[in-house]
């Protein structure tokens, strides 16, 4: 019963296969081989533009190296206080960036409202005493498995172009989102003003592979001398190309994540009706974030489930006794993984 | 009726005459002439120790160049949401501490309350994956005029060393705020835990001139290397040393200080029974931070009072027709234009 | 007849399967899985020491965080000018460092001599006007195939310690070298003075994988923080721990690197006698720099042989119709593409 | 007989008696003063063209700066290996470019050579392996005290034009040089392509002033949040404003330099004859480069001549008891001293 993460998950069977078929013969190295173009051609395909992209083995590097395209050092980047940038990645957005600033914001289920951004913007009216508001990230889906919808992804995005903001997004999670909505892969990102996304495709079935893409592609020139610097260029990039080709391919990235937001929903329902159980967060893609008593979350623990206790309540505003959990489901779990779950918390 | 800031303010003559004094025949250059040696010699008495110091030109400097004395790259700094180096320096802490991140943390008069360093460490939980908490930054007095008593101190001191933090002390207006309590400059400090103080002049007479005051002599190591590199090393260096001497000899810096501190208590208490008038806070220091009827405001604009307007209320909780608005008090500020402020006030 | 990098290699059979074996179940994440572990604990046997070692996907990586530990980012790195840190890894050290500087320096053969270490230190003369020398760097075997003998080392290392700095060795061809020596791993390594070695993986065998090897633990303190906020840190991190540990049993890594230089050797003898061939340098491990007549060039780039012009002349002194040519034999190179591009040159 | 630096001069009465006059009344603090309003608008006079500049107090800083605002972090800037943002500023420019490297060339007299840049720039052929070439730095009046003329800085000038990179000048001596010249500050410096000037004045007579010019508005944009970050900002700017002005003002800068170069010529003509004395290096500006036989070196400093001793040989090729010394004229070196020096060395 492991929910602990997406990252604990193994590499889709596929992938693997697809980087072993291209372990023949030599390739040119350093992202110009012909596996990388294919999958740069494919995400063309997918977000219906001629976007420029690259190919990087982290996601904390894909959102560091798109940061630093989108604010300068003496700039500042919007985010919520819960973002994976600002809490999880140990400084390495200020590293690349040169310095620049990230401004915590607060908002429920750890997305960004217009109301908080406008409130951040008038912190920073002190001219040259203060950073240059310059960016804002968003986290599709959130770090409380949150989804914006298209619309609303397009109302920051028309803030940000309002007072000369770029808008990134951190889709380390960007397939559970998208299927989670109705919206096209286009409508979810450039046409709503996304500027540069980071697609991640670890969590959802590769080895270490995401995608930076620009969709302005003046953001991207000379960024492979960032990638460089950045030490985000492997040698051997066809495995780099080969993983998202195949993660792309026959629409494997889609199904993996409809497959993981499945079994999350499923956990959901299944846990709803049970005794010291709370959902203080809707479920729409593959992670759930559940309130459990102390008494449910030490049988749990004793029938041997894995899952983390996150920092913060989910807006669970948790009793004396409460623990707040996370359960992500991945492209491998079971139906019966998810069962027998259900079952250990049913007691 | 200027009180817009100490910083409008020019040079104590005193000061300005001791420039010129030392304006005679050559003198080594960058730090090495016998003013600087002087002056720090003049430090060590009034801290009552064996310190090690270093003349700069501006505050921003000297808290940036003493933050990355206390913190690696990959380290976090707890200090409040309104501290200076967090909302006035434009970066130059992430600059020089080479990305090192200021975490925000709230607290009544921009005071850091050893709950909130509490609560923000329980934040930093995740290992290598945050920033490792590294130091603590408190400003003396705060940025709304508050002064730490030495007890104060001492209770900060005391949880970084339980913690393993080092302690910086912006002291801007360190003499305003040593005036303002019956501890020594020694009781403030190290006595009470401070590892780095940056001890400013500018604002209290001086030119330009601050003094980053190390109080550990382990931190100082090489620490002229970072003093070059951050292009802080005055090469006429003679006349920062002047500066400092002068302010600190025949105890300048303190007359100074208690005059100003003065003036501001005396508008404070001029001020407290006018119609329209509220004072959220104390005025210790310099600094009376004053909520104003939007109708009085209008009022001493059009008599010419000089002031700012200052964000957020000081805890004063807003009405609709309300404004927090910041008077200074200075080292040359008369009575006479207190009591005009007063009068104008009074109407 | 494909001569122009170790990185156009694929992947040995071994490791590939040692990582598809790695493919199952859950794993914890971020390197503290079991196959890391048991990867480092054969280091340890390998080195014969007590070494703390972190695993990363690219050499560039390896290089810049490794310099991040030895020098301050006021401090400068003795290099030499044709070393990889310098030349091609687009600043990456710089970024990693803070800022330190690269001080090139000439030697033959991309080798570092102490005339010229010594001559490097008494240009830093200006105390804290400049950088600190902080560290030595040198490349294992060198960028022109050239190989440090261990009392070549050792040499480094005394001088290094007589003078306080670190020495660093970049190995990304370390297995390559240490065959080319009779000495062993800890010989030619921390026994001869080296405080940290990138240790590669990649140009031997390897999807994307290189060891940071620390023989100084407290250089190796707090650094999974510089790691992580560097972007190094790969979240399904048994797929590196396969990787070496695979690479690094049943002495995979020496054979290869023997098979490697072998190849090298046989392509060195093959073209010796072949007019418009000249070898104005030795070749120790697994690359041959050679001077090509233009005619001799033209018709081996006819027949189709793959390798690259390098920069400068390799000490031979080019004439006007001359070109430096660098060939670079892998684990997989076949005596065949060896014969057959001397057949090539012959013509 | 003090000849060690300009720096150790004090500073002009004129510029003394200018900042004591704008110690009257507050000031809009950190630059928005009238002082430098004036003295950036006589700037503007002076070079005959609408630049834009900023006041700072070192000339290191003004590097630094200017640096950042022509080099991307991951970019390198071509300059002389002696260079003073290379050998002198301890990483200055590397702190706040965010990284960016200095490539050293060689050439004589500290000039840099066309050939020199054109070799420069054919070893950055790399692509994205390497740093971009950016920038190009050179010294008015060089560290060996030589002078480009207006048509070597054109010359220079066209070639960055020609292959995309910015032009630099460190002006430390800017006025020393101009007046060596037959040309006009507009003809030294813009018309001959020169992007950005740091201007000094602190050498030349001021107590701390300097001043970054940009001659392309697009490099000055937002440049003053990199000022601020920078730690450069004085908060009582009006003192920086007043010694420029009073610098500029009825040509001081001017009378200043010629006086230093009469100095520097008056001392190298009468040394010329004397034996024990070689002149390598012609002396256009207030600095003559002498190679001293031991025993000369010997009586002077016997008679209590300050100089310093200069890394290198300045091109005179030292002989085994010869020593190459540094005379630095300031513009209060008097006819006096110089010719004391003279008589000592006659002995």
């Amino acid at each position: 019963m492991e929910f602990g993460s997406d990252n604990v998950a193994g590499v889709h069977p596929a992938i693997f296969a697809a980087m072993q078929a291209a372990n023949t013969g030599p390739a040119r190295s350093y992202g110009a081989d012909p596996w990388t173009e294919r999958a740069v051609a494919r995400l063309r395909e997918i977000f219906e533009t001629d976007l420029t992209a690259f190919l990087v083995a982290t996601g904390t590097g894909a959102n560091a190296l798109a940061l630093s395209a989108v604010t300068p050092p003496f700039g500042t980047v919007f985010c919520h206080r819960e973002a994976h940038i600002n809490t999880d990645e140990c400084g390495a957005p200020e590293l690349f960036t040169g310095g620049a600033k990230l401004t915590a914001l607060d908002g429920p289920g750890c997305k960004l409202t217009l109301e908080a951004l406008e409130q951040a913007r008038a912190d920073f009216v002190r001219g040259f005493h203060q950073q240059l508001p310059a960016a804002v990230s968003i986290t599709q889906a959130t770090e409380l498995g949150q989804v914006y919808e298209a619309g609303e992804v397009a109302g920051i995005g028309a803030w940000c172009r309002a007072h000369g903001l770029r808008l990134h997004m951190d889709g380390a999670r960007f397939a559970n989102a998208l299927v989670a909505t109705n919206a096209s892969a286009a409508e979810l990102t450039w046409k709503a003003g996304v500027d540069v996304l980071s697609f991640g495709a670890t969590k959802n079935g590769a080895l270490a592979a995401e995608a930076i893409v620009f969709f302005d592609a003046a953001l991207a020139e000379q960024f492979r001398y960032r990638l460089k610097r950045g030490a985000q260029v492997i040698s051997k990039g066809r495995f780099l190309g080969a993983q998202m080709l195949a993660y792309l391919e026959d629409d494997l990235w889609l199904s993996n994540a409809r497959h993981a937001n499945a079994m999350a929903a499923r956990l959901a329902a299944g846990l709803a009706g049970v005794p010291g159980v709370r959902l203080p967060l809707a479920v729409p893609a593959n992670e759930a974030f559940v309130v459990l008593s102390g008494a449910l979350h030490a049988r749990l623990q004793a029938a041997g489930a894995h899952y983390h206790l996150w920092p913060g309540d989910g807006a669970g505003r948790l009793g004396p006794d409460e623990v707040l959990a996370r359960f992500v489901c991945a492209f491998l779990t079971t139906p019966d993984e998810v069962d027998g779950l259900i079952a250990a918390a049913r007691g």
